[in-house]
C-alpha cells in the first residue's frame, strides 16, 4: 500500500518550469509513456498572472526503456528545448546528502536526528557543524561526524570559506539551518542556491529579526508561528516552503511562547525538509509551488 | 488573476476513473490537445492498494475543436471503451441546481443563503424544503421558494414520494441537508446517488447519530468537530467529504459546545458544497477523492 | 447545565485592574461573600513584567444583600480604593446595544445578523450604519434601521459628527466595524475608547493597511489569517482580541484567499463580539486579556 | 518575566474539589492571606450540572507564615473538613520522578529525552522500562536506567509484578507509557490511579484499539488525531487529558498518515505530561479538567 507520499524506492522524478502553452502535459506523458514508463504520480500548477507553468511527473523506472543519461539528452532535444524548459531530473534511488548548522538549542537538532535514527527520510546527514561545542553530544549519539566553527566578526569570513570547502568536500546537497542563529553571508548563500532551509520563529512576514517570541509578546499576538524558508542573500525574505501556527493567550509569558514555539518549529522545519527531500519544491519569483 | 479554484465560466471538466494502467494520462491529454483543448487544470491520484485511477482535468472551451456532444460520443469510443473508464463531462456554463432541506435550526440555511446573495457559487437555489415553518421568513427574505413538508411517522413515506417528485420537477441537482435532522429513507437516497449532501455535528466516527455535543461532552473529548458527507442508506456512514475541529475544554458546558459547533457547521457543509459544485469531488469504496 | 460561557441572566460581574500585592482576592471573594453573594466564575491574570492584577468575577444576584447602586459606592470605598483598584461592574440583566457599520461585503454583516435573529448572543442591534446603499436589505430582512452616511474626503468628518450624535441618542454601547473600510477620524475613536471593534482581513502585524490578501499572495505565506481588535487612533495597532487563520497553498489565487478569508474574519469577528458582550475583555498597555 | 506557564521553583499548589457552595474561595484565599501567602495564580471551575468545584491556587512560600506540614494539618481542620473538600498540597520545590514505558517506536521516547536533557520540564526520569531492546541505545545517550522486560502471554503478570515493585524501589510519581503498546492489568493500573498516562494514536473516541491508522484510512476522514488520557480499566476509555488532530487526505496512504500522526502523537503526550508535572490536572466523573 505504497501512497502518495511514501517515497518509492526505483523512481524519476522530473521538476518541469516554463512558459505556459497548449500541449505540454500531452508532449511530457507521451514521451515517458513510449518509453514505457508508468507514471505513478503527476502534479501540475499553472501561475495564473504570469502564465507560467509548473509540473511535477514520477514513474517507475522497471521497465524504462531508456538510461537516465540518455533520457537527460534526448528528452532535451525532444522537449525540453521546443518548449523553453527549466527541467531537473532526479532518481530516488540516489541518496541525498544533509548538513545540519546548528548552535546551542537543541529541539531542532534532536527532531532531526531523532527521525534520522529512526529511517523516516531517505537521506544521509555526514555533518552537522556548530558555531558551539553544546551539541557535540547529540551529534556523537547519532554517530554524526560534528565540527565546531566558533565565530565572530572578524573571524566569519575565514570560517565560511572553510565550511563551504568542507560541504564541497563532503558532497552536501542540502544544507539545514536548525536555529544556527548566524546570518549567512551573500557567499555562502549563492553557493547553495535554493539548498539552504532555515527555520525563523515567527510566523513571517510577522516578526523577522531578532526576538520574534519578545516582539510577538509586546504585540499582544493570539497566535504565534514558525516559519521555514529558503534562504536568499534578504534575511527572513527567502521563499516560504511551510509555516504553521499554535495559539497562545495573555496567560503565555515570553518563555511560555518560546516553549510552545520550540514544538512548531521543529515540526515545520521538518516539514520543509520532507517536501525538499521528495522534490516536491519548485521556487518561482520568491514564492514556492510545494506539491502535496 | 484566475486562481485555480476561481471557476471559470467556459471550460469543459472531465471526471474519470478506472484500473490503472500505462498510457492514461498520455492519451486523455493528446486526445485533448489534438483538439485544440488547452488545459487549465489536472489532477490525478492512483490508489495504490486497489490499483485504480482517477483524473480531473479541465480545459477552455474557446477554440475546442468539438462540441461537448460530439466529445461525448467520441471520446467513449477513442479512450473511454478502450480505458474501461467511467467518465462524466461538465461545463462550466451551466448552472447547477440546489434544494436546501431545513428544519428549525437557522445557521447553515443563513450562511448557505448568505453566499448565494453575495455571488459566491455559480448556483441557483429555487427551492427550500423543511418540514417546519421557522424558517420560511429566511426563505422570503432570499427570494427562494419555500415548501413545507410536516413530516409525522405515519405520512413520512408519503411525503418524501411528494418531496422526490418535486426535486425532479424543479430539475434539483444537488440536495443539501442543511441541519435537517431527518433520516431519509432508502428509496429517497437512492433517488439521488451522490448528490446529497449531509453535515453531522461531530467528528465522524466517533458521536454519530443523535445528541453528538452531549455524548462529546459526556466523554471529555478535548476538540470537537463536524462532518460533512454524502448520505447513503447507512446513517452517517457515508462518504465523507470534509471536516473541521475546534478546541473546547472543561470551561464549556454542551450549549457552549453548541455554539462552537454551529460555526463549524456551517463552515464545513460550504467547503463541502463547493467541491461538489466544482466538481471536484470523485467517490470510491466509500472514500472521497476532493480535488484542491 | 448552565456552562461558564453560557450567559447567565441574572449575575453581576466586576472586572478589576490595579498593581498587584497580597490579598486582593480575598479581600474581594470575602466583601461578595460577606454580603451572601454566590460567586460562579473567577478569573485572575497577574502581568508578570508589570506586576499588574486583574480579575472578573462573576456572582448571583438572588440572595445577594445589596443593590449594584450601594454596591458601587461601598465597594468604592471598601475595596477599590484601598487597593487602588480601576473597576467596572456589570450586570448581565441589562442588554447592550450594538451598530454594526458596514460598507458593500455582506459576509460579516450577514453572518451577525444571523446570529442576531438566532438569539445567540444577548443584545440589541437598532442600527446599522453604512456608506452604501448595497446592504439596506439585509437590515430590511433583519429589521434592523439602516442609515446610508455617503463620505467623501470633504464631507467625512461632518459625517462622522451626525453619526456620532445617532449613535449617542441610540444609546449605543459598542460598534462593530463589519467590513466598513472606512477609516475613522481620532476625534471618533475617542468618543468610544475599548468600544470599538474591526475586523482585519489579515494575520496582525504582518499586512495591515489595504488589500492585505494581495500582499500576502505577493509573499507567498502558506496561511492567511484574520484579525479583531478594538479600534484606536493608530490604524491596524490597536490591542487584538482574537485571531485564527486558514491554509493556503501555491493553488490558491488572490480570489481564492479572499474566499477563504471571509469565513475567517466572519468567525472572528463574531467570537470578538462575543467576549466583549460577556465582559470578558481587558485592555493593558495595548494588549487585552481576554477570560475563556 | 515569569509568566503563568513558567514554573516556578519556591511555590506551594493547592489542588481542590469539593461540593459548591458559597465562600469556598473567600475562606481559602483568605487562609493563604493570613498566613503570608502571596497568591500568583488561581484559577477555578465549577461542574454546573453535578454543582461540584474544583480549583487550583498557588502562592509563593517565601514569607508564607507555616510549614507545609503544619499547614496539611491545620489547613484540613480550618477548611478541609468544614467544606468536605478532597484536597493535595504539592510544592514546586519537589522535583517529580517520572518512568517511561516504550516499546520499539521511537519518536515519543526520544521527543522525551530531547526535553529532559534540555530542561524544558523540572522532572528526574531514572527509569525506561520497555519489552523490547530497540531503544537501550536512546536511554543510554541520555544516561538513563534502561530496564528490558520481554513480556508474553504467560509472564506477563510475573513481569507486571516485578515492573511494580521496581517503580516502588525508584519511588516513580508518574508513569508515562510512551507507545508502549501493551495492555496493563487492572491489578497494574490500581496501583498508580491517575498517575499513568497513555498517548492513543488516534482521535479518542473515533478508532480506539489497535491499528487506528488502517482504520482511519478505511472510513477514509479527512483528518486525523492522536489522544493523551490517564490509563484507567478501562482500555482507551480512560480521562482525556489533550488531543490534537491534523489534515489528512485521499493522497495519504496508512503510511503517510503514519507519519503526521507520529508528529501528533509526541507534541500531545508531551502537552499532557506538561499538564500534569504543573499540577494542573483533576479528574472528576471520567472527565478532566485541565487547568491553563
Amino acid at each position: 500500500m505504497g501512497g502518495k507520499d511514501s517515497p518509492r524506492s526505483d523512481t524519476a522524478i522530473l521538476l518541469i518550469s516554463c512558459p505556459d502553452r497548449q500541449g505540454i502535459i500531452a508532449s511530457v506523458t507521451r514521451y515517458i509513456h513510449e518509453n514505457k514508463g508508468n507514471v505513478v504520480d503527476l502534479e501540475q500548477h499553472v501561475d495564473p498572472g504570469e502564465k507560467f507553468f509548473f509540473m511535477r511527473i514520477e514513474w517507475e523506472l522497471g521497465g524504462f526503456a531508456m538510461s537516465l543519461e540518455a533520457f537527460r539528452e534526448e528528452f532535451q532535444k525532444a522537449i525540453g528545448e521546443p518548449f523553453g524548459m527549466g527541467w531537473k531530473l532526479h532518481s530516488t534511488a540516489e541518496t541525498q546528502r544533509m548538513a545540519v548548522f546548528a548552535s546551542t538549542s537543541s529541539h531542532c537538532l534532536h527532531d532531526i536526528l531523532s527521525r534520522y535514527q529512526a529511517g523516516e527520510w531517505k537521506v544521509e546527514i555526514p555533518l552537522i557543524v556548530s558555531n558551539h561545542e553544546t551539541l557535540e553530544g547529540a551529534a556523537a549519539a547519532a554517530c554524526v561526524d560534528f565540527r565546531h566553527f566558533p565565530v565572530t566578526a572578524e573571524t566569519k569570513r575565514a570560517q565560511e570559506r572553510r565550511q563551504i570547502a568542507l560541504l564541497k568536500e563532503r558532497r552536501i546537497d542540502l544544507v539545514v539551518l536548525a536555529r544556527y542563529m548566524q546570518v549567512l553571508s551573500d557567499d555562502f548563500v549563492n553557493e547553495f542556491p535554493e539548498r539552504i532551509i532555515n527555520i525563523h520563529h515567527s510566523f513571517l512576514p510577522a516578526f523577522p529579526g531578532a526576538k520574534p517570541y519578545h516582539s510577538a509578546y509586546e504585540r499582544g499576538v493570539k497566535i504565534i508561528g514558525a516559519t521555514s524558508h529558503y534562504v536568499t542573500a534578504d534575511l527572513d525574505a527567502g521563499p516560504i516552503i511551510e509555516q504553521d501556527v499554535a495559539r497562545v493567550s495573555h496567560v503565555d509569558s515570553v518563555e511560555d511562547m518560546m516553549r510552545k514555539g520550540r514544538d512548531l518549529e521543529k515540526v515545520v522545519l521538518s516539514r520543509a525538509i520532507w517536501s525538499h527531500l521528495n522534490r516536491k519544491t519548485l521556487v518561482f519569483r520568491n514564492r514556492t509551488i510545494v506539491f502535496v
